[in-house]
């Protein structure tokens, strides 16, 4: 049997509108992310294991999945400081450029309080606050990501949580990669923990000895970590999560004008995160899928992940499209992760955009820029889940409470609406604790 | 066997600075909620049936459960129009009152779009946009709750959600509950079904021939709703869901100033909800203690529900503390669905508030306003989730998109920074994708 070499040219080329309803869906369809049931299973014995035993528990685990043994898990003053000091000035100066225009667009966002008089002597507020203890995850896999440190350091340092946390796997010499240390610190954050995968979740999740308990926990991370993450979100002594992760995704729709060199790099800029990102190529254009898929080809044998980006690319799509209003619907239903806008007039379809992570607007703006740098934040919803949610952003750090303040004239006035309603209701202590005081006030 | 009749005065009485921390630990759980296995298995049984046979097991449960047949599962114009009819004139001003001041201060904490140049040439902006399809759940078990229609449909009216679908269960004779539709009508949402239960939660997650799809699903209910979200909310085919729900809570902290009356009449409020309620009285002052619990008796028995409010006072506890400063601190560690600070200087205990859904200040504010209509949603954080999530908000209803639209002379000013983060995460292709266009500007 010869083996032949992988036929980009053939990548699940469509017309949309040569498709039924049965193909239609099945060209949105997402691979269906089965967890296995031994990653599942695994992942319980460790969360177990963690919750049990603590440390010795984490420090079994680091053994095991890292083949490291790691006294201390907590990276020390000394670490960071040589970290520092390691770190080409080039990367520091990137890292503090990136986190200050993350700061700057995060902090325009922020939720503000507010106070309203709803009736004469009837204030209504919200006030916001930090979530005590969050922990955040880095991981350090196929590459350290000092870009997600920032994307979530940043916002919880403008939140104010007062207790950060931040878990990253260790290197195959005991340290945290550098960048990562500085990224953090940058933040604030110095409470960094040598462990990954899913004993750095359930670390933060239930606590251990050196790894303080934590509220909710943010990060992307491997098909381990998501399922750690996942199980401690339905946990009765669990931790909420920010959002359930799935395989990154980039959806571009193109026309005549675009640039093929340009859209073939975004594309495989998504396919490199991983075997199972998902790319989607849309385009009213016959010469520009042509020009793109070559462009592809061109690329991407001078990658060093070219691996990674073929098997991507393998389950991905181009698809021809009537029209760029076609191509918005069928974005619209698929609620891309990242959606570029590859348009001469980009900015004019933004009010058709319905679901989407973070949108890309025009030739100069590839997503490669909210990875890193533009300001946007790259933890975003995936799998269809923009339909409903949203990207991490300050808010994500606190919590809002409201407040009610009420006088007599302000009882006076609303508290009948409520008698009637507790009354409809059938709530009888409803509405004599609102009649008990109506006396007070008119007896 | 004689039977005692429950002795209100012996209630978990405790004095905080007595305890050990073991002690205290025990006196802030919250009785586990167990979801039994029984009726795990009845609501996936359920949710296979709807997920399959759609209206027509609808149907069989309606037929099942609420012990009627229903041809017509939607209500149409002449039942709104009954109902409305129907109603007494001060219900429907009652809630159009409600609904009003519900709308001005969900409005006024409304999340802007906004716009930022971080660089010269990149424009970052976040737009919002509404869920498209939404699902609320109105519950009418022991009474109907047209409060919770207005506290779903205002924020789903603001946020624009085109597509709302609201389930509520029918009465004996095969109609929804008139106030009910009353005050869905009020909110613009016309697609009003008679289903209640897990079978509504289904049939609003995977859709029906009657009942459209939903993204999202909100509202409370008894144990066979509340699980029912909790499957559909983790199903790869179901729907996201606002927050899970928990047993209703309250925790008062009152003074020696503090009116036992309104106190006794603010615990037994939240003692009515059900037997499953969390009442806590924390007090600096004995005296103050005796008085409510001596209200407690005497205003219980005067209630239609007293059996169960009898049954949530068995589980609740009234604790000395030696300061208010230390209630609050109980309180925050607690993180209750309702917070009443029955204080003479209530306002200036609030910046002390970490973690609560929503705050009552001083004697006129009773926990019963923010039922009805002071204006704050009563959709509210339960079992300690108020530590890291909020209650319901028109943001609720919508997602936040990022956007980021950069010009060449943006991507020179902030592509550097991106090209050196790419290559130190060793992602080339993304590298490549900005270093592209870096030539394109200046070759
Ligand atoms: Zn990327
Ligand atoms: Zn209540």
């Amino acid at each position: 049997m010869t083996c032949t070499p992988p036929e980009l040219l053939n990548w699940n080329r469509l017309d949309w509108n040569a498709l039924d309803a049965a193909q239609r869906e099945q060209a949105l369809r997402r691979p269906a992310q089965v967890t296995q049931a031994t990653t599942a299973a695994a992942v319980a014995a460790i969360l177990d294991e963690v919750r049990r035993d603590g440390d010795a528990a984490v420090r079994a685990c680091t053994r095991r999945f890292d083949g490291i043994e790691l006294d201390d898990l907590a990276v020390d003053v000394d670490e960071f400081s040589a970290a520092e000091s390691g770190l080409p000035r080039s990367l520091r100066d990137a890292i503090d450029e990136a986190a200050a225009r993350i700061a700057s667009f995060h902090i325009a966002g922020m939720t503000a309080a507010y106070s309203l008089e709803t009736a004469p002597g009837v204030s209504c507020e919200r006030i916001l606050r930090p979530i005590r203890n969050v922990g955040l995850y880095v991981p350090a896999g196929s590459a350290p990501l000092p870009s997600t440190a920032l994307m979530l350091g940043v916002p919880a340092q403008l939140a104010g949580c007062p207790n950060v946390v931040l878990c990253t796997p260790p290197r195959r010499d005991g340290s945290a990669d550098p960048a990562v240390l500085y990224a953090a610190r940058r933040c604030g954050v110095t409470r960094v923990y040598k462990i990954g995968g899913a004993q750095a979740i359930a670390a933060m999740a239930f606590g251990t000895g050196s790894v303080p308990r934590c509220d909710k926990l943010f990060g992307p991370g491997n098909a381990y970590v998501t399922e750690a993450k996942r199980q401690v979100a339905v946990a009765d002594d669990g931790a909420a999560i920010d959002m359930p992760a799935g395989p990154s995704e980039v959806l571009v729709i193109a026309d005549a004008g675009a640039n093929a060199s340009f859209v073939a790099a975004d594309l495989l800029s998504q396919a490199e995160h991983g075997p199972d990102s998902q790319v989607l190529l849309l385009s009213n254009d016959d010469a520009l899928i042509d020009a793109v898929m070559a462009e592809v080809e061109l690329q991407l044998d001078a990658l060093p992940r070219a691996g990674i980006a073929r098997q991507a690319l393998a389950s991905s799509r181009a698809i021809r499209v009537a029209s760029i209003a076609q191509a918005l619907d069928i974005s619209n239903r698929y609620a891309p992760e990242h959606l570029i806008l590859a348009l001469r007039d980009a900015r004019a379809w933004l009010p058709q955009v319905q679901a989407a992570g973070s949108v890309f607007l025009g030739d100069w703006a590839p997503e490669a820029l909210g990875d890193y740098c533009s300001g946007t934040n790259h933890v975003l919803p995936t799998s269809g889940a923009a339909r409903f949610s949203s990207g991490v952003s300050v808010a994500s750090f606190q919590v809002s409470i409201t407040v009610q303040e009420v006088n007599p004239r302000g009882i006076a006035a609303i508290g009948p609406c409520a008698v009637e309603l507790a009354s409809a209701e059938g709530l009888d202590a409803h509405r004599m604790a609102v009649a008990l005081r109506l006396q007070a006030v008119a007896p």
